[in-house]
């Protein structure tokens, strides 16, 4: 889409602008110069001599700031600019239009299953009815998708891959810019979900697409039912996650971390290699590698089995 | 129905009784001349000069207190009895009777996708594979309805409105009354729900009918995945409901509000205009306008960062 | 299949061994002379003069302790040798192989709904679009499975039972043995649910299948939206599970027991008959019957009601 074409949408003045061809909406570290961004923290600006970006929305106060081989458009608020931009970059998740799909002759697809346009699918697989698989969807060698789920568009899934009933793969991440006077504007995802060889994902489940680039799932990971895994999270191998966790967007896990079950965690949050949350833990922050924690507000294992113990003992001295 | 022929399913005398058709079961409030309701709780006696209902169950110490413009029938427990009743009244959901279902020419309902009698889906919508719209339900214009989502009968659907994969809208409340010997009677739900313009809803979610009446969802609000939402809860205009929140029967919010993940609600509670609860917040109370809490048991929310940090402090001293 | 060919699979020396035909992977209290085990922790060792298993799988440090017998097959790991043979009598859940459907001329199967090999239907059932029921499920009379519900194979429904859109049960339990080097073998379920009379199920739950036996939901239970129920675990009558509850593997509960929402508990453990857990409780052992519970860590529930007014108080006095 022409750039401004996309200006005129947002009724911005293209006079001191030059058109060219938006190929997609990006981030500063990955922008192509055919590729818009946005900057709404000071904390970017420093990166932005080495940002590739044809052209960036920013704020009057930034605007001097953004260097010469970048277009600045100053807009009053970037982030929610760029929400109402990314609807031209959304693409169809169910669209049927393009190829037929490509189904090994030794996969099975169960009669009530539905395959999107471009699906592509290796030897081995079983397809199970209601199973609902998005265009362009790639499904490597003996996976088994189990009834009802749902992959949306342009997931990537590895081998040996279980998904069972009900578990739903690339629905939009929750991300919404704001208004000023508190209304919400989607944030379209174009990014994908990809899932490693030898995972295994319970049912009811839900993992979101990233807004760009990955939600990613590495291989040997187990992940029980009903939990939720938000847009941009990246789970290390052969990681645990017990029922009903719930992770927030970009959270990030080492390999062979342990969740428990209805644990959680805020966003962009890393938790270190073997590191492992009780049931219930809220992690806030980064943890490092082969640490024990649990409780709300979190603590180290061994604090936690104490804390209460005193705790009690102190209250009961009061009564 | 014929409030004689109930009595007889109750095993009650109708010797004093007139008899009449009951139309519905239905509140104090809303209840008309031909309603039939229930009196189980004191406190509701007092509004019963200005309640039109036709008739209500009520114990053998109340029945002296009902005014002689509404039927008494005596019952060892109203609230049992009523249960027992709403069996009579239960619709079907998915009946396949009725009037075919009206799609306007510029909306796509994709192969797989299932539709009941007398759906009415407006202009520029996709139901997508796998969806299944129960009868009665009605679809504004521009809605995407993705795969696997179910509808249940008479929900009702703005303009613009999204529901992500897998989400069930409009199931049966968890609502029962109790014999003496401990089995839950099934209240059947005959409300519905409805999504005002503007909703997005994330994957996998639970909404539950009402018992009378509606749950609404309004317009602007955004739910993420696998939120649970009780039956006859009200949600506020551009409410943001983050994953696996569990909003339990007749919450109500205001406007704005922002529910971080995980956290829940006891029922009947109010949620002021744009307050904030942290995830895991758990709300047992009203709640004014415009403030912020967290923690189990709920605290505001500068409340709440001070307070572990203090108790540490104080089992670190004791230690 | 015989059991040289599994030690073959294993790489195990048969020359002390004796082949036979392995029936099945069982229990210490379960197991025929055609059946083999695993033995990996010590406190089973006193139970094995009684048990009938042909062979039991034991490190070489136990070896010596196995009665004559049950032979004795020495590996490094039980556990993990013990998931390696599972995957040789994992069962197909949706075979498309085996005679048609039996439905009661009463019942009804909705367009869209796909019915498994030797299923069995009763009188009066309602089997919505969508729904999957899997090889050899029975289900009882006049029992409603609502739309794009997902029965996996063998689960046995009783009468009067209704599953609300989106669940599914049967699902493999979450259960891995581990490698030296930190992945996640899979253990094959090969038991069933079973869920008895007047059962009602909410939208979007989560029902493990057993390991070996069954999961069991016993008549009467009522169970709310986005529920969790792991592997083995056995619910007791007319129980109340609120939404959003988790259960860990094996945990029971006796009759008229009700958890709140966002409740939950570890793995094997006991909730006694009419005990009553606070929403957001969080059950970590055995509770005696008529008692009440709440918080995290879990107290009595008048404990619990007074100790973060305490705590409150204290911590004011030292601000």
């Amino acid at each position: 889409m022409r750039l401004f074409e996309m200006m005129k949408y947002l009724d911005i003045d293209t006079s001191n602008l030059k058109d060219f061809e938006v190929k997609s909406l990006s981030t500063l570290e990955e922008a192509t110069p055919s590729d818009l961004i946005y900057i709404d923290q000071d904390k970017y600006l420093d990166k932005l001599s080495t940002c590739k970006a044809g052209a960036t929305l920013v704020s009057e106060k930034n605007a001097p700031l953004i260097p010469s081989h970048i277009q600045a458009i100053v807009v009053k608020n970037p982030h929610l600019a760029f929400a109402y931009l990314s609807s031209f970059f959304a693409r169809e998740m169910f669209e049927e239009s393009g190829a037929e799909p490509k189904v090994a002759s030794s996969s099975k697809v169960m009669s009530g299953a539905y395959l999107g346009r471009d699906v592509e699918i290796g030897e081995d697989c079983v397809i199970m009815a209601g199973a609902v698989i998005g265009d362009r969807v790639k499904i490597g060698n003996g996976c088994k998708i189990f009834p009802n789920v749902v992959l949306y568009a342009d997931t990537l899934i590895g081998d040996r891959v279980s998904i069972h009933a009900g578990s739903v793969v690339g629905s939009d991440g929750f991300g919404y810019a704001h208004t000023q006077d508190g209304a919400h504007i989607k944030i379209y995802h174009n990014g994908r979900v990809v899932i490693e060889d030898d995972v295994e994902i319970g049912a009811n489940c839900t993992l979101d697409r990233a807004v760009f680039g990955e939600t990613r799932i590495k291989k040997g990971s187990k992940i029980d039912n009903l939990v939720q895994i938000g847009h941009n999270c990246i789970i290390g191998e052969h990681t645990i996650l017990v029922s009903q966790v719930g992770l927030a967007g970009s959270t990030t896990t080492g390999r062979n971390v342990v969740m428990g079950g209805q644990a959680g965690s805020g966003g962009h949050i890393h938790i270190g290699d073997f590191t492992q949350i009780a049931g219930r833990g809220a992690v806030g922050k980064n943890l490092p590698p082969h640490t024990k924690w649990g409780g709300h507000p979190l603590m180290e294992l061994d604090e936690w089995m104490k804390f209460y113990v005193t705790l009690r003992r102190m209250v009961k001295k009061q009564g």
